[in-house]
């Protein structure tokens, strides 16, 4: 049967390598650098001829770089002969811009939809997108994977005592159970309400809190805003500590400065999107994907269900 | 008939509102800006419904970024309900990756023309295109100008005595002879060759220049080291002195230094690239494209032919 191989541009070179080293093969020799003017250019060392091949590259900042970097990367595949050519993002850029939220709004996550396809990628390997909706903005299959589970084995092994799992807002509840249901927590939400226009925002929190460890999760921490907000309206409410997690550590902004003087113990994330190395916050624990895209990877190319990843033991 | 607006991203704001004046329309309301992680955020800020919409943007450095501003602002057009969507690309970057120059290259030139066509272009306004190739790679309808006619009336009007066009390479053969011919001047080609494997290049020039004021044509100064090696050839094989010209100044690394430092007393561009403001370089002179850009746009919006462009009087 057919060949597996790996490649990978600029975004994630780490998380790549330490993906081939779980499926125990050598990454794919390739470079993309750029000529002068800044205009990306893709060498492909190695014949890709009859292979399945896996690309793994976020679409995080710089997310226009990394996105094109991408399609000329399949561009390359495709004129080189790969037989399937397989485009594993850990973390979907662009995810937020989903629908018209304003009129005359562009749906830039379903254009990224398209420019992948169109460059002639054959299957998506993603996880956590912002809205699950972004799976049928592509025609070819999409494999999505969770990093819930990821999440729950780290707080799991840290046998927190009385924890309540805590949504940071109405659009996070569905992931916020699925972790309460792994810890065996009860679930509570912050409910963001403006009683007036032009009056600040209350925030009441639906559930029981008191005295207990709250572990606040979202899919993406970006400025740092919400889940901060989120923070201190627990400490008010009388948790004991606050734990908070997600799985797309996009950090931009205010990020760091916010979550270092916030009352957050610890924030956990995973390696999606890499930590830049000038990072101050010495409160980050990342967790890595790669054992768990690996073992997606095997299994698509061995096609099998890659349903049973989402467990734990 | 239906209305006919500009709208521009950020690569050329300057020309496009020139390109607006000429026309003798408001420019488009629209904002093109980041969020805070760096994804583009496009706002219209007035209905284009039912209207021909025509968007002025190079795909000039940085390059992705200004590709990607297009194509957003393509896709918020299109779901506004605009009529028709003409994209206006001075400059179109990527033109260099046309073909597999080795094995396992990508066409990137073709992807971005793709890319274009997939986020909902109705038609292509662009100009001296790298290879003439690249309006085949486009299934909609592609209008090419020429910065050739402007080149030449700054010449004219210079009344440069005793001209000779040379081309610095055999690439450029066609577009310096078109030159020569509005000039009514010789033409003079610089003929590279590797006199065996590992030895370095000899110029060698195919024509008469003694005596005479070299004119250098180029489609693009990028690094700027083909036109300087030709300038300095053209001045050891004994011509009084050396113009050069191009319609698009990439002008990347050392490009400024070395135009600077070379014999070449004046370098002729357009605003096809608009040129950084800290550039050193006091031979430049910048010729806009304004005139033609808008007289194309009113020519296509009209269903004229845009052919009386390239004459000059
Ligand atoms: N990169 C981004 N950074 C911040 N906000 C964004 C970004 N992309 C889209 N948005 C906005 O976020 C909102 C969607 O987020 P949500 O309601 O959480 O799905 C929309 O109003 C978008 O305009
Ligand atoms: N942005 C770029 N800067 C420098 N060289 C490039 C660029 N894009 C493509 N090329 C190379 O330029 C060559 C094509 O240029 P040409 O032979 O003048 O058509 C190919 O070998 C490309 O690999």
């Amino acid at each position: 049967d057919s060949k597996l191989k790996i490649f990978t541009c600029n975004s994630n070179p780490k998380l790549a390598s330490q993906i081939a080293d779980y499926i125990g093969i050598p990454m794919g020799e390739s470079h993309t650098t750029s000529f002068s003017d800044g205009e990306i250019q893709v060498k492909l060392s190695e014949s890709v001829r009859g292979c399945h091949v896996y690309i793994v590259q976020s679409t995080c900042g710089p997310v226009n770089d990394n996105l094109m970097e991408l399609l000329v990367m399949v561009d390359a595949l495709k004129r080189a002969s790969a037989k399937s050519i397989n485009v594993v993002i850990p973390y979907y850029g662009y995810a937020r811009q989903d629908r018209k939220a304003r009129s005359r709004d562009p749906i830039t996550a379903k254009l990224v939809a398209n420019l992948i396809e169109k460059a002639g990628a054959h299957r998506v390997i993603t996880m956590d997108l912002h809205a699950m909706q972004i799976q049928g903005f592509f025609d070819i299959p999409v494999d999505h994977l969770l990093g819930v589970p990821i999440l729950a084995q780290y707080f799991r092994s840290k046998q927190i005592q009385n924890p309540v799992v805590v949504s940071p807002d109405h659009g996070g509840v569905v992931r916020a159970r699925k972790l309460a249901d792994f810890l065996n927590a009860p679930l509570a939400i912050i409910d963001k309400r403006r009683p007036e226009p032009n009056v600040s925002e209350v925030m009441n929190i639906i559930g029981n809190i008191e005295g207990k460890t709250a572990i606040l999760i979202d899919d993406i921490i970006d400025t740092a805003g919400t889940i901060v907000l989120g923070a201190n309206a627990l400490m008010e409410g009388g948790v004991k500590e606050v734990y908070a997690c997600c799985t797309h550590p996009v950090l931009s902004g205010p990020a760091h400065e916010r979550l270092e003087n916030s009352p957050i113990k610890e924030i956990i994330v995973t390696d999606t999107i890499p930590i830049r190395s000038d990072n101050p916050t010495s409160k980050l624990k990342v967790l890595s994907v790669a054992p768990l895209m690996g073992e997606a990877i095997i299994r698509v190319h061995e096609e099998l269900s890659i349903s049973k990843l989402f467990e734990i033991e």
